[in-house]
């Protein structure tokens, strides 16, 4: 199981304090990700790592609809952006948005930082861990959260999805 | 566009005559095709292929429906066959059949001969052009069809899904 919490965040101002709590740079992602239109609580998105030249096709079930921080995640890796897609499109699925970001993948034990500046939404860390005690990994999200200043009042709920559908929709 | 034919053979009889025209191993596949079910003149296979420990998700669209020879395909390798199967499975595909065989591969200038021995269904050959020009194409490969001794007669048309599919029913 995923266990994740998204906090809106200023990137310079958060990354030299996950720096100071000892997490390592771990790499750095340049992502275009395509997502399709799926009933909720599913997602099913492709992605492309261009910086990296990699990509990957994923299939998420939240387990905790509207709060968004449990998910069933499974991921391939694939040879192919963009016959992924077609394939996709072919089987019938409709691409809802795009989301690119530039994303700092930070490690401190278990613990993994995800400091993403996202096109046309701003700046947001996810804190994850994997785990099946989904309620020891909140704990320990929440333990290095508050070591970052971070409290429920940063906390953004909505999936990227979400985001960049509700902004396109302005 | 992938232009091939399905010829009824015997493995042990068609070998040599392949390798006798100067035709190269290229190599060997142990193959499991699982199919899902699609509505026709569509495709949907995830191939592991065992001996290489390599996985492909390919969608293919039959361009001649019943006689089976044109297909436009969309092919990405995959990291891992049973989770790709398992993202299907979510988004809602049913597992139709899985077809087993054991291939080798042979080339021949831009001809590829895919001589295989399917578990339950006896040997085929393949014999497969990429090409634009479908015309151009089926002329490469009955002129090579001929010098191996096979005719209109040993065309099997069906899909491997088709007869797999059949078999069960008996």
């Amino acid at each position: 199981m995923e266990i994740e919490v998204k906090f809106r965040v200023r990137l310079e101002e958060i990354r030299p304090k996950i720096e100071g709590l000892g997490a390592i740079l771990s790499h750095e992602e340049v992502q275009e990700d395509v997502y399709f239109s799926l009933p909720s609580p599913q997602l099913l998105r492709v992605r492309r790592v261009e910086n990296l030249g990699r990509a990957f096709l994923t299939y998420k079930l939240i387990k905790d609809p509207g709060r968004n921080e449990e998910f069933d995640e499974l991921e391939v890796e694939v040879s192919d952006f963009d016959t992924t897609v077609e394939i996709l499109k072919r089987l019938g699925f409709e691409e809802d948005v795009i989301v690119r970001k530039h994303r700092y993948v930070y490690r401190l034990g278990d613990v993994t930082f995800e400091l993403s500046r996202v096109e046309n939404l701003g700046d947001f860390l996810d804190i994850e861990v994997i785990a099946e005690d989904i309620g020891g990994a909140k704990r320990r999200i929440w333990d290095v959260a508050k070591k970052l200043g971070l409290s429920e009042k940063d906390v953004e709920p909505r999936l990227y999805q979400e985001l960049i559908r509700e902004k396109m929709g302005n």
